[in-house]
């Protein structure tokens, strides 16, 4: 706000600020709505007493210029004088025939929906897919801020390029290397999240029509993203060593995909890790068929025991595998980094179509991470978290064998990696009705049809072990089997009317 | 990696290590071009000898299971025994078959040719769009970093809402009131820049045929992100008091576009400010035809002199404006925080697109800002970046006026405000020839045909004065000079041939 007062001018003072004042509000520089300065703040700024600007705002309130309220400070008013714009009282705008077709497939809010309910004060969620809270390296970090300081200065918070800053390329690059996938950096390319990398290759992959295979059930964020790039969705069922590869190469043989996305180690939500001979005869059928493959490997450094089993991309050699992964999952999940690997060229285009999306992923968030894992911070980070993690699965192990009701057969395998319990229910209990109790009692999970395409086969839940701390995995465990019983017997009694069964989900 | 030894086994312990590792890469559990860790590394964690892991991969490598080469570690070789899942010698994949009907729309990497020439040691660059980088504000940064660890703590790296921290989005409000905007935290949501906030809009208003306008020439990026989404532009020609209403109503009354994107103040890249009568005459216009307005108000904030110009945002009652702003041509232009505020409904929809496309923006960036803000840190800034860039913008005109030929009539105003002077050349200057000779000379600069949909009307040059040093500044602009005599001249002789001028761009 522009004004100017001349100390040697016959006009008092506070005239000159009201007359400025008032111009400006009547050439509409100073809009309707505009709050004014306080009248301190302006004072200073001009080098006056409070009480010269105070006597310009009040001439001008009783002439209908301002108005204040507490709270609210010094408004300007609409002038009598201004154009009236509105002279036809526009309708509203219809936003819905704003839109475009796809708008649809952004309405499905099931997350936020989720996120909200675990969000709530005593909430137990089991239905996050996130790490130990607790874990975040608060004491590295603040060695890590000092080096990035001294190392780099300003540039922490300068541009980088769109693909990603190099040393961070090639750390990871470097830590790809340890999970036997061998990476140049002009094939791995930084993320805002790995959940962008899905993001861009629907962009750049799917037309509307477009099929795209997935696991029946999958990670359902993917299965969004995919839609709202107008992709029609085939899921093919899984199970513990994988998908139903049979069931894949009929499809395969009627249809072009334009790729399949798989979940193959510790698999979202089930926990299945697909076993290396079918690893390996997907990626035949993938050459077969030449058919790219979207390898999402979220959970695949989260193994608690048994044996690694390699990526699908570390067992491809001829660059048919899009690997993406995150740190999200370790640490640090409100810094958003993930990555990609895929042939130097997909990058390249990938490139572009992020270059509009968000232009380059956070810097100093990529500084961060990338001294966090040359100050080997990292490594060490995963041990610890590999082992808590392995505590908190084993609470809920035991909590599930001492509160299962012990006439109510429950089935689950304990995972050897991944954030996730695969419960299976009996299929008569009604699962909206088993939802609600849960909440009701204090906990929330994630049902299986929020993963799935198709009705669901069985009757699951998706149980997250290591967002609640340590000491209220039993508790929760006992409220939702609380929960479960009743359901239980409610469905019971309905059993015993004639007809039998009734699923109501 | 899992290996176990057995010390009281009559076996030694280096043919365990070895038996154990053949096993789990006839496996595959190991896959060809595995990186084992280092000897030293192995032994130590499993308490033997360094000799011991020697002596096993002494033996591994003589039988072929593993090879080593300086530099690359010890890697899996391919086993004879493994079976070959590339019998077929599967072809190459053709990827260009797999990208969809838009990936053409973002092959235009200008944005990122541009870059890469201005990142050159030597090269002075106008070119950039970027704020002064020396002004980051690294010592308030330090309080700041201080500040929200103690009142956070590990908050700091915890997911956000997908449409942003609730303290951010209430600082932002309140700069907006100051800006005469009036709109509730509801109305507001967070960005990964404001660039992410176009691709939102295209992504929820853009089917692929539909008609968006835009001023001609404008923001390249802003068009690229609407043609991605498969949008027909129209573009309207603007002088300096913005775009050419008549020309716009008559496009409306044939027309049904999805909205207008227009920068109504210091227009990239005119620097033309949209005067207060033609605001509400577009305003008019949108209300009677039903029409959204996307309001890009990047640089609104950046007045050197002159009277301000209220929003399109603050002008409008009728909630028919969507404003998109940014913090990155001010301060912390890596950090990627924008904001956007709109009717609750429009950023109920943004919110579900935005949570699969980044799920939502980096959170410490965002802790961060809401602090600088609060801490009264950031009115502080602009100040300093206004008298900063006012001093450069002062400088380039200094330049042009002393260093411009006397005799080749180059016409430009002083910007009131943003980053931008938009030379207009003499019509027979080849344009493509003064870029080359330019960036010869080590000069980059954006020229008019990548801001224009249509053949350039005229001959200009978008010139940047905050990116370069100030010292450097004057020099750019002579050799700058020293390219358009050249090219001039040159292009004087061609005039002399018979047929006169002939436009080469």
């Amino acid at each position: 706000m522009l004004i100017t007062i001349d100390r040697n001018h016959p006009e008092p003072l506070y005239i000159q600020i009201k007359n400025r004042l008032r111009a400006l509000i009547e050439s509409g520089s100073l809009p309707p709505g505009y709050c004014l300065p306080p009248e301190r703040k302006l004072a200073e700024s001009l080098g006056v007493n409070r009480t010269t600007v105070l006597n310009a705002y009040r001439d001008l309130k009783s002439e209908g210029f301002l108005s204040s309220h507490v709270g609210q400070g010094t408004v300007v008013c609409r002038p009598v004088s201004m154009p009236d714009i509105e002279a036809s009282a526009p309708l509203p705008l219809s936003w819905r025939h704003v839109y475009n077709q796809n708008a649809d497939a952004y309405s499905s809010d099931i997350t936020r929906e989720i996120l909200a309910i675990a969000g709530q004060k005593e909430m137990i969620s089991f239905a996050a897919g996130i790490a130990i809270p607790e874990l975040n390296p608060i004491a590295e970090i603040q060695e890590i801020w000092k080096c990035i300081n001294e190392k780099y200065g300003a540039s922490i918070f300068h541009h980088v390029p769109v693909e990603g800053l190099a040393a961070l390329r090639q750390s990871i690059c470097t830590l790809s290397g340890s999970r036997g996938i061998r990476a140049a950096e002009a094939e791995t390319m930084i993320l805002s999240g790995s959940q962008q990398g899905l993001d861009l290759l629907a962009r750049l992959f799917v037309s509307p029509g477009d099929t795209v295979i997935m696991e029946e059930p999958s990670f359902f964020c993917a299965r969004q993203i995919f839609e709202g790039c107008g992709a029609r969705i085939i899921g093919i069922p899984l199970d513990e060593t994988g998908m139903n590869l049979s069931m894949l190469e009929s499809v395969l043989k009627r249809l072009k995909p334009k790729f399949i996305y798989t979940i193959p180690t510790f698999h979202n939500p089930t926990g299945a890790v697909m076993s290396l001979q079918n690893r390996q005869e997907l990626l035949r059928l993938a050459y077969r068929y030449h058919l790219p493959i979207v390898e999402d490997d979220a959970y695949g450094e989260l193994r608690y025991d048994g044996e690694q089993v390699p990526s699908l991309k570390a067992l491809d050699n001829h660059g048919y595998v899009i690997y993406l992964s995150t740190f999200s999952k370790v640490l640090f999940m409100g810094l958003r980094i993930g990555w990609l690997h895929a042939p130097a060229q997909v990058i390249q285009k990938l490139t572009s179509v992020k270059q509009l999306s968000d232009l380059h992923t956070n810097s100093l968030a990529q500084y961060i991470l990338d001294a966090f894992i040359r100050n080997k911070y990292y490594e060490r980070h995963v041990r610890r978290v590999l082992a808590a993690n392995k505590e908190r699965r084993d609470i809920m192990h035991e909590a599930l064998v001492r509160y299962a009701p012990k006439d109510i057969p429950l089935k689950w395998a304990v995972p050897q990696g991944g954030l996730y319990f695969w419960l299976q229910l009996p299929d008569s209990v009604p699962m909206a009705r088993f939802y609600e109790e849960s909440v009701r009692n204090g906990v929330v999970f994630v049902p299986d049809r929020v993963c799935c395409l198709e009705e669901p086969l069985g009757n699951h839940i998706r149980l997250n072990f290591t967002y609640p701390a340590a000491d209220r995995i039993s508790e929760g465990v006992r409220k939702l089997m609380e929960a479960l019983e009743k359901v239980y017997r409610e469905s019971e009694h309905a059993i015993c009317t004639p007809g039998g069964y009734a699923p109501i989900l």
